[in-house]
């Protein structure tokens, strides 16, 4: 059973979490139920979308995809590049929304450009979409507030449905964001190359996801004992591959928002060019490390910095001795197919980040110098 | 005059320099001057290379370029990516050299792939170069170290001639890579829609740049003053638009692996989502804000770290009361257009991580935890 989200912002309560932060970590089961609710479609093996304003055959001829935003969305953003050229083989560009509205760059005929944003009021991007849609181009939202002035101003989107946002730092907001990303890699995919077949599995995978995320939310003390133990860090790496690279930005940046520790996400390769000369024994690396492809490649890049003693925390699938090994701590998430594992795998992180900046005293739902919403420039 | 710098890794002295790299970015006048001697050619106003061993009818047969790289060399590819799509009007992507030989993105037809390294030996690098040469795409280097296994391993390229570089953290080869992008980029555009006077006029901007670097080396007295200020910062941020994001990135990055500051560059309107939470009277940020397009809105960035005691640093052009009305500490740079600033820009950057690494005790030239080159993944 699920309740209903779709109340007004004034009108969330936290119904017994100590803060909205929390609580909207724990609401991820149910809004991404939300976001994917009467849009997978069992009978076609795709997704349903019903305000994109354009018919199939229009978005058969879109060659190329934008994907556009600003913080947490333009991390989203990274992740639907993965999933999209992954499954609809479709070529994506990811731009900040901030440089997108300034640097005139060279755009194809048949480029669909997305804006993201939890609020659908942040100015950067409102004014990317404007920018592209004077040129000609179509635009499309992918936002959580409606009637948003970024809903009004593209020419069509999908909502998040993921009802009221409060805490500053988005955390069922990016999930969900993430899961429109991937029903329209099917819905693209399925327009083009991608079996019915495949199309069913990619449905019974995208199904599978609150139980997982509800799952990923049962290492909460586990996390909350790692906090304990490295609340003091100054500056905190964290690193992943592939699908695991966007997350690792997006941890980053939960923990910056709200703790203040200085933390910063990389492709775990790019290290050795630079980031590991900060590793030492006072600054711990958050590795991603999931069993799936590129896990031989984590794994190397986490002895390197173990090497180097630094303290590694590991998120890793259950019964993996070989990290257990090797990491300091281990936080367990659920094994899901590589192509669902950003939307699982940052939830830990959302939960690492909350009880770090709660040790340390911070105010979680409303962080220094942060607004929910960039309005201006 | 010019001395050759042709020598042989082992013949490098350091000619009075305390550290390599003092004398590598001292060179760089010169070793920017060897990046284009040869390669203007006045009387058909473009760029000319002898190495690509591809003709003009095959090169106006590209529709998108990919520049992939690591580390430092992942930025010129930002550097490259703007130069190009802005001159040119040729779509480029650039892609991290470690995701990229793994993820397998779609690759549209008529795209070519350049790989960016100094050594010519960076493992990633040639992976990602021999994966898109599998299939069929063309290939060129952008390299330093002749006849190294990514300049064999390509279908031709561009060496920089900047001389063996010794010091871990690049510098001359950063701004050499910078500057056959930038003459790619003109080479491209007169392929297409560059006017012979626009051709000429680039010409007459890139042959500026030796003064210029020359020019922006003499604030080497100012940046050691301000590196003895800040040299026991814990976390510095590095924030830039357009042109001056990727130096942001870059210097940064200079900063993080010879002094082990935690710094991190942004485009600076991307601090409002999240960064800015870092800002306190101990963190200082560091504004890229020369005269030109969308200092106005750097300025607003400006402000806002100041009016939340952040203390600034600004990279200005000569004689710019406001600037200096706002910021705590102003380092001058020439005054050069936006095309160039990247080259130009970040040499004071490059000499700010020099001076607080030096005071905080640290080996300049053998960072922790680095090699020169990464030839394993």
């Amino acid at each position: 059973e699920i309740r209903p989200l779709e109340t007004e912002s004034g009108e969330a309560s936290l119904e017994g979490f100590d803060h909205y932060m929390l609580k909207e970590i724990y609401e991820q089961p149910e809004s991404i139920r939300n976001a994917m609710r009467g849009r997978l479609d069992d009978e076609n093996a795709t997704a349903v979308f019903g305000g994109l304003n354009l018919t199939p055959q229009q978005l058969r001829c879109v060659e190329r995809i934008i994907l556009t935003g600003c913080g947490t969305s333009w991390h989203s953003a990274l992740v639907g590049e993965y999933m999209i050229e992954d499954v609809a083989r479709l070529p994506v560009s990811v731009e900040y929304a901030s440089e997108l509205r300034y640097r005139n760059p060279p755009i194809e005929n048949n480029t669909l450009i997305f804006g993201i944003t939890q609020s659908g009021e942040t100015a950067d991007t409102l004014a990317a979409l404007r920018e592209t849609k004077r040129k000609g181009h179509r635009t499309l939202a992918i936002c959580n507030v409606v009637g948003s002035s970024i809903a009004q101003a593209s020419d069509g989107g999908v909502y998040l449905h993921a009802g009221p946002e409060i805490g500053v730092a988005s955390t069922k907001a990016y999930t969900s964001q993430c899961c429109v990303l991937a029903m329209l890699a099917l819905y693209f995919g399925r327009l083009r190359h991608v079996s019915f077949e495949s199309g069913q599995r990619i449905i019974e995978e995208l199904k599978q996801l609150p139980a997982a995320v509800q799952q990923a939310l049962a290492c909460d003390e586990q996390v909350r004992d790692v906090a304990k133990k490295y609340q003091n860090a100054s500056t905190v790496l964290y690193l992943g591959r592939q699908y695991n690279f966007p997350t690792a930005l997006e941890g980053a940046l939960k923990l910056k928002e709200i703790s203040y520790i200085h933390a910063e996400g990389y492709p775990a390769a790019e290290m050795k060019h630079g980031p590991i000369a900060l590793v030492d024994e006072e600054t711990p690396s958050v590795f991603i490390i999931p069993k799936g492809s590129t896990y031989d490649k984590v794994m190397a890049n986490m002895e390197e910095v173990k090497a180097r003693g630094g303290p590694v925390i590991a998120l890793a699938s259950r019964d993996d001795p070989e990290v257990e090994s090797i990491a300091d701590d281990v936080i367990h998430v659920p094994n899901v197919p590589g192509f669902t594992q950003p939307i699982v795998n940052v939830v830990p992180l959302q939960l690492l980040s909350y009880h770090i900046a709660l040790l340390r005293g911070c105010d979680v739902d409303k962080p220094r110098n942060l607004a929910k919403s960039v309005t201006v420039e």
